[in-house]
């Protein structure tokens, strides 16, 4: 699928009136022929999201801060721009469980996710091969009570020296410190396997078990300092009944956690993603 | 619809070998034509539904209890029968919100709710005229803090001049004392505006809102003692976005919670449903 | 639900430069606070929605055209705006299936559907109480082969007098005119009992049974001359098995008539949907 | 998951009274712990699926035929027995579309299809490398209008020197001959990316585009000599928008194609499926 060259503006401000018409007079005067505009409004915020064709705009990207900064200084507000020829860069931690790993692996390489992956941390050394598979590159990390520090500042190391734009949580047992987070603050992706704030915490199928809920669900969400607290960028369900034993139920949530976490990841790669005190939007 | 005439009988013991077999075997000898069985192991309980066409069956219903009784006590079970032509006699408890109420008298005016509804309840005089529409008898009983017990009393007193079965709480925004359901355990349906158990308690549509859960649901269970703890019947959610402001919420939420519960009432009926410790199994 | 006051612009026109820039502009400098806006390309066309609020809108709705119109002449616009304080006016046609009437009725009632409906127009007189129960005006008009024409005319004339602005066939068993329809055009919604192109024509459940779908569907379209062919506006799905006898696709199906007609209204009702070749754009 | 050592036994015959009761007595005879039992009535048709334990089942499965035949030949019954302990072997079908082989392969390997996987044979070279890291010999076989005949008899070949039990086609993009198809009578499965019977034929998602379908499906179904045509074991649909391009249709469907081909493979591996004229039984 050839894809436009396109330029992406996320915009967050207080609601006030001549908000469009500056934002699309200045991208008018530039010759921009915009595709696709969404906005909100949030109580008294406004969210924006606007794409626009590079054929013909008049602005190199690397220019664009310069020009838009006057009207950005006006109206208060926060934004950012991405072209879509700046790949973003996303590390995959993972575990044991390797699904998601998989999955994500396979729609990277069939042109789903258009974003590079440097690298792979694993804390066990058993997702080698597919990540050699696939031609990405794979770093144990073994994490245990004792040297959890030193295995996050490892880790870290690692994003840094590759340039990692966000992390996948691709089904990853360990929990990660306050500061891990903090330095990569709506920029981490967790999946986790229960539909929240049902089952937060650990063994949510074994809990959806117990109560006997008739669907399960996965929930895509970014990772704050509270467990299983973050903003939800999606989530979905699937019906179960009483002839689900545990096993039934840990198979039918792999192929909820799959589709979950991959529409999430794709989502925020095309910039459709804001957060907004503890929710999102999510522009579609 | 013409239905056929049949015999349902419902049975829980502990799981042993021969149990199906001397169960169909009875019904053999007495000449019954089965036309549904379904069975389910929960550890060592053994569920049990059939269905027999009561056409040719040699044995009147009203004498079974005398003849099949031998096996039940041999195999320790649990049981009841019912046939589709005593009909259940089911009362409605509503407040204001109308919505699931119109929704199952109109249901039950075209044929798909096979019962009686000798009465409905109100704590608010507003549906009067709609139970009067469709020819139901319509009883106030005002409900406050101070008068609850007595409230609850003439309540009873109701039911059973009335002959209830069981009681639907469609949307009925009293908690009922822990002695009124002890008094109806498994005969009280409740329809609970979320995805039990996330956000059970009050107000769980504002919660799901400032959760910014992607998906909203709706839970049909059975009234115990715990408030919003019962067994579960069904449930069913439908996608939300950042664009559905909380009035949304809730007139989206009035579709779920008119199908749940209809579809939970419609289960019971049919005497689908076995409850098993704080769980449900519904035979499809 | 207290809705603010507002005027919705919708228009379609050949994609161009500026097209965004010229429409926020005129709003701006008429001093609107726009609340949503949202636009679509189709191929080389362009397809837009904007919503604003009307308190402080320094133009009056009915001075709106004179003003608006060299800027639509400029880029060849079809366009309308609609203000939210002049109510669309529905008739609705029926015939003895009444599921849906009932639940538009009680919809409209609730405040769920903000229209007039100033008259149902039915082809057997069984739904005469039900309408008027919720004081509407209720017209037989006996179709046959031999009066069809005559019909019509008498239902035309109905509508005429009565200054309706949309039609929805609410189970209505008789096909219009391509006369009656053309007079009507995207102005007449249809509720289809299956998922089209599926089972298009008489009897889809029958069919939908005979072929063993797992699946059943409802259709709410716009009525065009070919029969069941007209732009698409909503559809749903819901799970059957082979449990399900005719009787069950039927009673099941009922629930997503309803559900998938009143969306497609409501849509309708909030100017929501455009027309573009033989589909919908339905901004949301 | 460990699963217990079960056999099933599938039924089919004329519906008559003490079918039931003669099967579970017999079963219970030779010491049978029932599992699952499930049956369904169509029209006359009575269709049994039983599932026992083999712990303490006093007869051998390979003697259990000569045992049986009695009580079949009195009914009438056509039938058969799996045992947990014998696995299918499956043959995958592949073309130049990989995502179902992928998701096929990493089930098998994660457990989820409890089968044997023989071979593989494809129509392009391309999807020789997973099949090799997932160590399933993998056979090209290049088929052309020219050389069909002989391609499929060397295909046929292949399965038969390997013992195949059943043939899944995973996106294969070639039609097998009526031939072919008469010797795997109700054992090749294939996956359809519509929701059949809506755009059966070549090119479904560019017709559900053209049309504006609000939803997309994809169908599992038997394959026969009518293309298109065979009974249906699984359907599902993903909503779509007009925001959705056709490489977006593709994107979603393909998502949708893996997870129903998958459960259908799962439920004929389980012996849940009937096939009953030209619809399925597939018992859960």
């Amino acid at each position: 699928m050839r894809r436009k060259k396109t330029a992406t503006l996320l915009i967050t401000c207080q609601d006030r009136k001549g908000l469009v018409a500056g934002i699309s007079e200045f991208l008018f005067g530039h010759n921009a022929n915009i595709l696709h505009a969404d906005q909100h409004q949030d109580g008294t915020l406004f969210l924006m999201r606007i794409e626009w064709d590079l054929e013909g705009f008049s602005l190199p990207v690397s220019e664009f801060a310069r020009h838009f900064e006057p009207i950005a200084r006006k109206f208060g507000m926060q934004w950012r721009i991405s072209d879509s020829d700046s790949k973003k860069r996303m590390a995959i931690f993972v575990s044991r469980y390797d699904h998601c790993l998989v999955d994500l692996l396979y729609r990277h390489k069939s042109g789903e996710l258009d974003c590079e992956i440097p690298l792979i941390i694993g804390n066990h050394p058993d997702t080698e091969s597919i990540a050699s598979f696939y031609g990405i590159p794979f770093h144990f990390v073994a994490v245990s009570p004792e040297n959890k520090q030193e295995a996050e500042s490892r880790q870290q190391d690692l994003l840094k020296r590759n340039g990692i734009d966000f992390v996948v949580l691709a089904r990853y047992m360990q929990v990660l410190s306050a500061d891990f987070v903090s330095k990569y603050k709506d920029r981490i992706i967790n999946i986790h396997h229960s539909f929240l704030p049902a089952f937060h915490g650990a063994k949510p199928y074994h809990r959806a078990f117990e109560r006997g809920v008739k669907l399960i669900g996965a929930t895509a969400h970014y990772v704050t300092e509270i467990l299983d607290e973050g903003p939800i960028i999606e989530q979905d369900v699937i019906r179960v009944s009483h002839r689900d034993a545990i096993e039934e139920l840990i198979q039918k949530g792999r192929d909820l956690e799959k589709i979950v976490l991959s529409r999430a990841i794709r989502w925020h790669l095309e910039n459709r993603v804001l957060v907004c005190g503890n929710k999102t939007v999510v522009f579609d």
